[in-house]
């Protein structure tokens, strides 16, 4: 394995100090001179027509500088998620947004919005606007939003896609051999419907934007965006101004995303950019707790079925899933997520005949779109349960059946890029090791209350977008006359360390220290184009950006040198921030850049990268305890063993695991939101949705396996969702292991499971 | 002569509307939450040492949060010029100063700072701090400060060169041929010598700094500054802090410049960091009027000698030319000043032998640096006074005389680099005809009291700096997937429409309207590398870095829509932002860059340039009439004939020309600082100092001559400076020819020409 000076190690990350301090700037800190404060007047009814809508007595109140509705503003359609940048043709992608329309769809929907000199007066000026409403019949459930007589949520306008009633973008199909074949070649065939709930992502700062308006209409937006660079584009296309007039950048802290704001903060940029327009002052809107749990998209709920079929011996022959994904009001990324699901639950076992069939649905609920691991969690659960109850009434090894199935590279696949590594069967050894998967069934004595079990599930995902969709980073690499080194990109930091991860790269191609680093991310005036922090990609193809770019930089740099030294190129190498010449050490990097700087030279070096694909793979185990008598279920050990490709940084690795594996154990056991039968949200405040927290947790054991990849920087795959894929069915299967019951539906609640036990002993 | 599409036309500035509407946000505009307001303790003295300073009553008033003096402040050495980030070895910079020290040079030098919470109170606070001063002695003539028992105003500490007694840096000779011969073969020979007052930028904005300094230590600074990128370098010596952590910007837009904050802006960028560093809070200072006057670089008054031999037929046969600059208390620009004077003085006229001595020498004064001409409007005022009274001498035409002597392509010359290009004879010709040249001499009749004359004066300047100094520049030019096109270049535009001639040169490269471009300049995160603006090099130079860069995301998106149409390159050009194939309209670039974003491509070009030279030429011919009673001297027309190889944009290169010709009017014959016997300014406000008015102004006509040179960006040549450099002696020989008095001292106020005037008659 190579050697590297600064990658692989677990560098102090460049935002500790300011965020360890609280002195870290988020967007809601911004304060701009004359800054006005946006609020939001929110449909209090889940599908309705605006017959009428009066704003004078709001204008009126002392404060207010304007307010915003269907009336007067621009009712160009989009998506408010990143889909429309980078959805590659024959696809199309679903344009069914306007900021404020004359429908709303969902409780929660924008109606209008006020911009006023205070916060307080902005809400006040809400209640002043006078409403009516035209009720319009409402459909919160997927499969009956479906049938003929349901309302129709969406109609065909110009960009709203749809391929069937309430069904945005296209239905999904993926095929592998001949499905029925294979199931008639199967000695056992299992076939299970399971049941997902909504999943918030609860990052902790809300959705928020601040913009500015030129008097040359020059656009300045600072938001909490995971991808500035598309929503640059987004709002270019809602304003019909051009991209290269308006600035995206975060300020530079965004307070974790979790793919809640890929593309569009929910509505908060053109809310904003809107009201400066109108009012030409600076404008901020902050979303409060409940407006972001209400109004900013969720995790897909919906219904997996998934057919399976295998020989006596284990070997797998047929796997059928069908997907329904819950994509409420708007589509978002509906029409990817449900693709994904199938992709990357067709992507973990080998099997000869495979199908898939999916698609989304629109009902009057909070649109779902992208949270970590985009409907693989959703197949994972359905699919990994099914496995454990067939190596159950195969006799077999859970673990021994997965090892068996598991894809190897070479092997036939329905993804469109090779795998090329797999560090799966590691995984599954050292968690098994980590775990005791040898007590598993010898846990708990006749009798016993508290029962224990074992459970393990396994996945995959994806170390970037491509080809489903565009995805493509570029970067700057400059080495300043002093030598130390200036990197830009235009991804975010949106909590993963990124910033300090695409310093590591650059710091170890130059061959200097971290000290000699700075990072400008997620700006699109300092940066060139990046598709932004998504799908994974980050480090993986924003880091090969970066790469390319250091060792351009570095080029030049030390071709510099050997014209100084006289000495040919190959004979120099750059390390501790110094030039090597057949091992001696020569000048140092400050030298030869100060050097350059009085030759009239920088060193530039620009990275362009058009990604490959790879595979990171996971195992996860789960040790649990569930209560007979009241059906709680406690987590005593979770054990998630990554193949990550090579850990750049191995303690942001372990943050990453760890973090996806509490979301995870919250999907699991009880975050969902829920709605009343008009379409309410039960579940819109930290204090009413169920977040896991400290003292629920178990200890959590993160194992890195570094399967390096051909196609990754230094190896590396990605890592920012997969710590959630398969954590809900390990602990489904560990309790099923302590308990005998199979819970379908998530999350495996204490009311759910006591019912369950219920189920069983009658 | 090549069609261009954009260039050359006079298309609005891009920064024309906000600049119109007062809506352009300068340094001063800027406020950040929690920021505190700076002001200056200043030395009332000429010279003193600081015995005793006690801060404590001040610290101690309420809102006041730091003060700082040389005892608890770094005293790192530093030139608050660029010098010192492109002086190129074996060449060294004169580094005299730091932010406070325990000597005072000069009224008006720093002592100490105060950051309060509001400009007020830091103001109340300065009364507060206690000084004890010993005074010292001080010198204000530049020859007495020469003497052996002249005090010292600086010693030999680290950094601070001498060469002589108060001479910093070297002294300055150039020779070709033997000048002493060539003054043997001279039939006529004439030496004068000229006196050069103290002139004033007396810019519009004052020097002003906003400094954060973040937890990591990260420095941020917007300021006044003409160069971002070298500012951030001086900062990173100053601070000891790598240049990868130090942004440096304009906010954008900064009022004027003239050469006063080439460098650092005055002190205004260090004293704000510190005090931010002290107090962990953004700190700004905007300086007063009164501290603009006295405590910011001014034009380098002094001596110059000429001595001119020519033979009978009015051939030049030897030059020598003598300088002496007081450059005050701190070197600055001091000795690059003095050799550009003798580098332009001898680069006008061929002539077999001429020599340069000269050097810059310390006093108690406010120190001088650069002022539009640096230098040279000094040489010029002597030369063309001396070359008006050699064709009097002569019984030649002045016209006739310098046209036969002027500088001709492959002539020898002292400059490093060649000549290769004038439209001089050009500029003289035309000139001539729009002044009525034939009618000098037949203006007045005996006894008129009211006489009116008309007079010439040549002379020429750079391009850039090289090779006196480092000089590049660095540009990136992407184009967005709307086709629209952003520039990022590090100059910044002081005023001078920088911004929209850049735009221009990307979009004649690249083939599309100015309304799809976007231009980010003078921001050290946002661009590569630039040394900034000065030396009339902005067009010249980033130009040529902007056309590289463009021209290179043209051939990426030309080959990408071959691509696409699947014809050779050499069959497609672009133009009005659409492809075009042997003549016919293909796509859009719109449509390709949509095209190459969904296929994961960004055309990104990279500019950069190491320039060459090119010297831009210039006729100034003046008609004044002298009101022999009072010597009042009434400027009647103005003609200024530039060759400026190629206007980019015509309306802006005449208001570059028209700004650069009343600066000389105002040098000619109002513009003076005094300072009385204590070293104190006598005009240290815009009612005190003399500047010309509108009601002032003559008919100005500005004649553009294009003799484009192969050097220059579409043959453009430097501008920016060359419009003061002929001024002052054009409306001499006027007054020369009215009334017969040769003035050689500047400026030729009423009470100057009345003495001369009244000497005449004795």
């Amino acid at each position: 394995m190579k050697e590297y000076q600064v990658v692989g190690k677990s560098v102090r990350r460049l935002d500790a100090l300011e965020k360890a301090t609280g002195m870290g700037t988020f967007t809601t800190d911004l304060v701009l001179p004359g800054m006005l404060y946006a609020k939001v007047l929110r449909s209090p009814h889940a599908h309705a027509r605006i017959v009428r809508i009066d704003t004078s007595r709001a204008e009126q109140l002392p404060g207010v500088e304007a307010v915003a509705c269907f009336k007067n503003t621009t009712r160009k359609r989009f998506n408010h998620s990143a889909t429309m940048t980078f959805t590659v043709p024959p696809m199309e992608a679903v344009l069914d947004e306007c900021i404020y329309d004359d429908v709303v769809r969902y409780v929660g929907d924008e109606v209008a919005a006020v911009a006023a000199v205070s916060e307080r007066i902005a809400e006040e000026a809400l209640a002043l606007i006078d409403v009516e409403y035209e009720l319009l019949p409402a459909v919160f459930d997927p499969v009956k939003a479906m049938e003929p007589n349901a309302p129709d949520i969406h109609t065909r306008k110009a960009g709203c896609f749809l391929c069937g009633k309430n069904i945005p973008g296209e239905k999904i199909h993926l095929a592998l051999g001949n499905v029925e074949e294979g199931f008639k070649e199967s000695d056992v065939i299992i076939e299970e419907t399971f049941y997902l709930p909504v999943q918030k992502q609860a990052q902790l700062e809300t959705q928020a934007a601040l913009a500015t308006v030129s008097h040359n209409g020059d656009i300045t937006v600072w938001s909490t965006t995971q991808t500035p660079h598309p929503t640059r584009q987004i709002l270019s296309h809602i304003f019909e101004i051009s991209q290269s007039k308006i600035r995206v950048l975060n300020p530079p802290y965004i307070g974790g995303g979790f793919g809640v704001r890929i593309g569009l903060s929910a509505k908060a940029e053109p809310i904003a950019v809107d009201l400066a327009m109108k009012t030409k002052k600076p404008v901020k809107i902050v979303y409060d707790r409940k407006e972001d749990f209400t109004s900013t998209d969720t995790r897909h709920s919906g219904i997996v079925t998934v057919k399976l079929g295998a020989k006596k011996d284990g070997t797998f022959q047929a796997l059928q899933l069908k997907g329904l994904l819950n994509t409420g009001a708007y589509c978002s990324f509906g029409a990817e997520t449900i693709g994904v699901l199938g992709a990357m639950g067709l992507s973990v076992y080998r099997a000869p005949h495979m199908l898939y069939t999916g698609n989304s649905v629109y009902t009057n609920i909070t649109p779902a779109g992208a949270f970590r691991g985009f409907g693989n969690p959703q197949a994972m659960f359905a699919i990994e349960s099914v496995v454990d109850m067939m190596a159950e009434q195969l006799g077999m090894d859970a673990k021994e059946l997965r090892l068996k199935n598991i894809i190897k590279p070479g092997d036939p696949w329905i993804l469109p890029y090779s795998c090329q590594s797999t560090g799966l069967t590691e995984c599954i050894e050292k968690g098994a090791k980590e775990i005791g998967w040898e007590r598993r069934g010898k846990l708990n004595k006749p009798g016993d209350r508290l029962r224990r079990g074992i459970g393990m599930a396994v996945g995959t995902h994806v170390s970037d977008a491509w080809p489903f969709c565009g995805d493509f980073s570029n970067a700057y690499v400059t080495i300043q006359a002093d030598g130390s080194v200036h990197v830009a990109s235009g991804v975010p930091d949106m909590g993963t360390g990124t910033r300090t991860t695409l310093g590591q790269f650059a710091a170890e191609v130059i061959g200097v220290g971290m000290e000699h680093i700075s990072v400008t991310i997620a700006d699109t005036q300092s940066t060139p184009f990046d598709i932004g922090s998504h799908a994974s990609r980050t480090c993986y193809v924003a880091g090969q950006a970066v790469m390319q770019a250091a060792a351009e930089a570095r080029s030049y740099a030390l071709t510099y040198a050997a014209k100084m030294l006289n000495e040919p190129l190959e004979n120099l190498t750059i390390q501790n921030a110094a030039v090597y010449c057949r091992g001696e050490r020569k000048l140092t990097l400050a030298e030869v850049a100060r050097h350059a700087h009085l030759h009239n030279e920088q060193f530039i070096g620009v990275g362009k990268v058009i990604p490959q694909n790879a595979p990171p793979w996971l195992a996860h185990f789960a040790e649990v305890e569930v209560d007979t008598e009241t059906g709680q279920v406690r987590l005593l050990k979770l054990v998630a063993a990554h193949d990550v490709g090579k850990a750049i940084n191995p303690v942001i690795v372990e943050g990453q695991l760890q973090g996806g594996v509490v979301q995870g154990m919250g999907y699991a056991l009880s975050e969902e939101v829920l709605f009343d039968r008009d379409g309410r949200s039960q579940h819109d405040a930290y204090h009413k949705y169920m977040l896991l927290t400290a003292e629920d947790m178990p200890e959590i054991k993160a194992i890195i396996v570094e399967a390096e990849d051909p196609t990754g920087p230094c190896g590396a795959k990605g890592v920012g969702e997969t710590g959630q894929v398969a954590t809900a069915p390990a602990i489904a299967n560990a309790i099923y292991d302590a308990v005998g019951v199979r819970l379908k539906q998530l999350p495996m609640t204490e009311e759910r499971v006591f019912q369950a036990l219920q189920n069983q002993l009658n």
